[in-house]
């Protein structure tokens, strides 16, 4: 199952049964709106505060999953997920209502993956027949908590990203029709000494990067292999810095097959600088677009590589500079199951 | 592997083959020092912040069990812990000095068991050869964070609980000698609507009854299996709360075979109220002294059941009551492995 250093290749290969995503006003208007199963007209959801709309923005998206996998709540044995909110607080208060045994995982944007990597890993080792992982995010609640709250109209600089509003969750079974997930390669906490927090894309690349070469090392494979390597939210600025890394490096991989979801999920004019971010961002572009690319045979292949930035307003005040981590699982169209 | 609804059963029955615990000044003072295998003199360990105190604790106990282990750190596949302090950077900041592929946790005061868990998930699913997993906390980074920073000489009241400076990691692998994880039961969120954040240990009990009751049902065993049961820090109070609950509901129970880490690691005569609480309160005593009186052939069954009270102060502020949670870990001396 181990395979290299960091790697897992699950033989069972678990499904991904059916996924749900949810979207704020924001990804209602953005490149991808099609994609979502569900978009909300603003962004407090008819709730009290920004952090409950952001707790039901989970709580919908493991409901549309189990909806469209023909599930019953009683019938998934695990969630997994985590959010950005000091003590994931939203994605604990969902799984109150969602009911299902909860595992809090905290990776800051790199949470889908490591979710689905974690939840891979237990349906492999036969540890559920059921279960959901996924991801969330909200605009205000992060921008009030991290930075200033929206209402301030606070500036922005250019190499700042856009917290994407939304929740991506994808059912994992044993069996069934659907991709599947095959491997998965647990990242290293790198820190390249850059302390900007208005520049998470830059500060999370080398993650990247380091986090890909490991994998395809760790596989035995080349970038060819995929038909797409998506990173969660590197943006306009972290992509570019990642390219170049792989050429420095030496790393054969083509511009036309590496992607980064920060850049896919918004048109070009909307307001976002150098791109989207925030766990609900790779959560929604792959559980919702790149799924249904999938689907439709477009994609065969695809390495999904989310990106996290570990930092807290207080380690920023601390004068520590941005540790970053990014996971990568892989998901493929295969007919066969494996051992 | 899955053994009824929330419970899974190890096969290969991982080994813990070599633990670290790292304590502070008052753990210095209480009733389990002997059990420590580093105790500080004072809080701050050299730092110049609490946070970066804290962080320190991690990495020596992670240090400490490699070392006890016979490992480098190369050898080393994967770390897995969280701390309740906000996006948990101490863990993640020193997973970053320790250098493997990391996985974050947020589970509150239950993170401990959770880590051993999911640790024992991948052990079982030959996904390491060896891992770490531990969890932390520092009485004044989170006092600071949750309530009041020390130095405001703030009053409790009787109900509360003494954040334990400390930091336990087990170092997990396939073979070798000494106590195995046998098997682990996933906690749901339990709310039954108290909102004193001065009383967890009231709040968090009903949350480590239905996963004791869980965990026995799933396995098809009664209490009198273990020899001992080990809450996290239900404290004072909530440790009573349990024996009643466990009474109404007709689960047959031992009071001398059902004890709360928080009531074990400090003596009678410091002022901790109700007792101690914090991530690290179930990772020390358990990676300490329990599993010391285990190899002295005291103990042979141990279910350990770290419970964490999911809030944080923004929820508090917004009129939430507090979501638990509870995660069971059976640790058995058995000489043979299984299949």
């Amino acid at each position: 199952m181990l395979k290299g250093h960091q790697t897992w290749e699950f033989d069972r290969k678990p499904v991904i049964l059916a996924t749900g995503t949810v979207g704020g006003p924001f990804e209602a208007n953005g490149e991808l709106a099609e994609d979502f199963d569900l978009l909300h007209e603003d962004l407090w959801i008819g709730q009290e505060s920004y952090e409950k709309a952001h707790r039901l923005l989970f709580e919908e998206a493991c409901q549309k999953a189990m909806e469209k996998g023909g599930l019953r709540k009683e019938q998934v044995q695990f969630i997994l997920g985590g959010d950005l909110i000091n003590q994931i607080t939203p994605t604990s208060l969902a799984c109150r209502t969602l009911g299902a045994p909860y595992i809090g995982l905290f990776g800051a944007c790199s949470t889908s993956m490591e979710g689905l990597a974690l939840g891979a890993m237990i349906m492999n080792g036969r540890g559920a027949d059921y279960l959901l992982t996924g991801a969330s995010s909200h605009n205000a609640a992060v921008e009030k908590q991290f930075r200033y709250p929206t209402e301030y109209g606070g500036q922005k600089p250019p190499t700042s990203q856009w917290t994407v509003t939304g929740a991506g969750a994808a059912l994992l079974a044993g069996e069934g029709d659907g991709p599947r997930v095959t491997s998965a390669t647990i990242g290293r906490v790198i820190d390249m000494g850059l302390s900007d927090p208005f520049n998470m894309g830059g500060a999370m690349a080398p993650a990247a990067v380091e986090t890909i070469e490991s994998h395809l090392r760790d596989r035995g494979i080349d970038a060819s292999y995929y038909d797409l390597i998506v990173t969660g939210d590197l943006g306009e600025i972290g992509h570019t810095v990642s390219l170049r890394l792989f050429e420095k490096h030496g790393t054969p991989i083509q511009e036309n097959q590496y992607k980064d979801c920060g850049m896919m999920i918004y048109r070009k004019g909307q307001p976002v600088f150098s791109g989207a971010s925030g766990p609900g961002c790779s959560a929604v572009v792959v559980y919702g677009h790149l799924l249904n690319r999938m689907k439709r045979g477009e994609l065969k292949r695809l390495l999904v590589v989310a990106t996290g930035a570990l930092l807290s307003p207080l380690t920023y005040q601390q004068g520590e500079s941005i540790p970053c981590i990014a996971h990568a699982v892989s998901i493929e169209m295969v007919k066969e199951r494996g051992s």
